[in-house]
């Protein structure tokens, strides 16, 4: 139900995904009188048999303080979707709803990893050197002091190690400056831990200029910075493809010649939409017990159906089970 | 002096800038013997007339903290430089060295407008509507509290107006989110007064991925997040250039096929350009009686031109003195 838009992008998505994935069953939770139109009105009647709606009766809204929003969650689609997991009918929940809610909501249905005092989000980030990043926090701690940021670190360092198969992921964290004097104390408190943990392969800071330059691995930093970075990131990105579109059609060019632009232009769009923010919609919340993902408020259909592929994946490679088990291996020997 | 490359990058820029403004004149201030060489070197003898070296001892190095800069900074360029605008001697003073240093010593030695608290960065950001926007702060207060917040949104307003013609020029927030309950508290405390400042037209919050849209005139933000929201923004548009320029070459393409290759690619990177940082470095160091640009460290040459130019046009439009005027109108205005 969330979203810009609510079902209707999310629900094409799901059925779309449904044919995609012949092993995948869906849960939509929320509104019948809003889910069965869009429904009925698909013609993917050899679906539905792996498909089942589960009504909810209100929403929670996107402006609604997530305090407030949890205190009033019994009945909403959000807590339905997470009781679900709870209660074993489901294996992962992916939403497009209010952020800070879903954090707060997950953390009390589904409970933080042992040892984690606030989930986090995080995506994986394509950069030039063909690999990928793990960017963590996008937003569902908008103020962090530098413990959290250090268990932001560790999370990423095994996320980086179970997903990517990464060795000895590098982990940096993101500041204005690669001295050690710059940036916030939060930031310089956490540099300073991670410079004694042992396991964790701390490289110091990086600048957000080399965001796309591989020179991490694993990229910390609190959620209000993250999620900046992230949407300016996104931002620059569609506008250099949508120019890369457009642009052309402007041009009064002959048929050869029209032919040729449209060829280069499709080889240069298919270069940059590496980077294009829709296949990489879809942060987890990681820390909780079981896996959730966070869909872009405003994903399209096929931004959706990546955060719903994303879901599968961190199910059938069993990710919460692994960060967990690595998460207490690292936390235990760090106490001692 | 200052910078990641020093005399090497801001000499030869200086010369240029020289042949392109036949009515500039400029002070190097640093070490004679990292300066004449190059002079000597280059064949702009018929420039020299035009150019002073001035002799200073020592140099503010990049990672020192600015308190413990700005207690021994007798004797160095930049306190130098400042010490000339001072006396009289100069206009405006560029540097590419130590952001916290340049802030605090031009504060120390240049004095800041009355009703400033603290000056901010700020720089003109081209966007998609082929206007621009002024974003500030961009690194000379790391943290900022709602009043310092506000200040910025007035003195952007002002060089909005006097910079770039804009009649009642849009005001926003940088925030995570449009609802007003979204963000730092900082921010929401900004909004709030915002709201009440009649002559300033506040528009409330605009996301990090509207940066290039074109949706505000004014972005307001404290100097961390607007430190890693430009270079964000800088890093991917450098990926994508470099793309445009070298991925060409990979291509077996006859010649015919090069030659058109060639002119799409350059009519793309051109189309792009407009936001390649390298046009509009330097950052006006606002909310000071006199002009004092920082160039961004990483300037290259083309960069630390861009710089030069914009230092003369402040100074050639009285910057700071309309800033001033303008400034103390709203101020007196709203403490009635």
């Amino acid at each position: 139900m969330g979203g810009d838009f609510g079902p209707v992008v999310t629900v094409p998505a799901s059925l779309q995904a449904l044919s995609l994935y012949p092993k995948l069953r869906l849960l939509l939770v929320g509104n019948p009188d809003a889910i069965l139109p869009i429904l009925a009105a698909s013609k993917s009647i050899g679906l539905l048999d792996r498909l089942t709606v589960i009504p909810a009766k209100s929403v929670i809204s996107g402006d609604v303080r997530p305090a407030q929003a949890i205190r009033v969650s019994k009945d909403t689609s959000m807590r339905v979707a997470l009781e679900l997991i709870k209660s074993g009918r489901a294996h992962a929940c992916v939403s497009a709803g209010n952020t800070g809610a879903l954090m707060g909501l997950s953390k009390l249905v589904l409970k933080s990893v042992h040892g984690i005092e606030r989930p986090a989000l995080t995506t994986l980030l394509p950069h030039q050197k063909q690999g990928k990043t793990v960017i963590l926090d996008l937003g569902a701690n908008i103020s962090c002091d530098g413990a959290m940021l250090v268990q932001f670190a560790i999370m990423g360092s095994v996320l980086s190690q179970q997903i990517l198969g990464v060795s000895n992921p590098r982990v940096a964290l993101l500041n204005i400056g690669s001295e050690e004097t710059k940036g916030l104390d939060n930031i310089r408190h956490a540099s300073r831990i991670l410079h004694t943990i042992s396991s964790i392969h701390y490289v110091g800071y990086v600048e957000a200029n080399d965001l796309l330059m591989g020179k991490t691995d694993v990229l910390v930093c609190d959620g209000f910075i993250g999620n900046i970075t992230l949407k300016t990131m996104e931002g620059v990105i569609r506008v250099i493809l949508s120019t890369l579109q457009s642009s052309g059609k402007k041009n009064k060019l002959n048929w050869f010649m029209q032919i040729i632009n449209f060829w280069i232009r499709k080889y240069l769009f298919k270069q940059f939409n590496q980077f294009n923010p829709d296949w990489y919609n879809g942060a987890h919340l990681v820390g909780l017990r079981s896996t959730v993902i966070k869909s872009h408020g405003a994903a399209n259909q096929h931004a959706f159906i990546a955060a719903i592929t994303q879901a599968m994946h961190a199910v059938e490679r069993e990710v919460p089970e692994k960060i967990s088990h690595q998460l207490s291996a690292v936390l235990s020997k760090n106490n001692h």
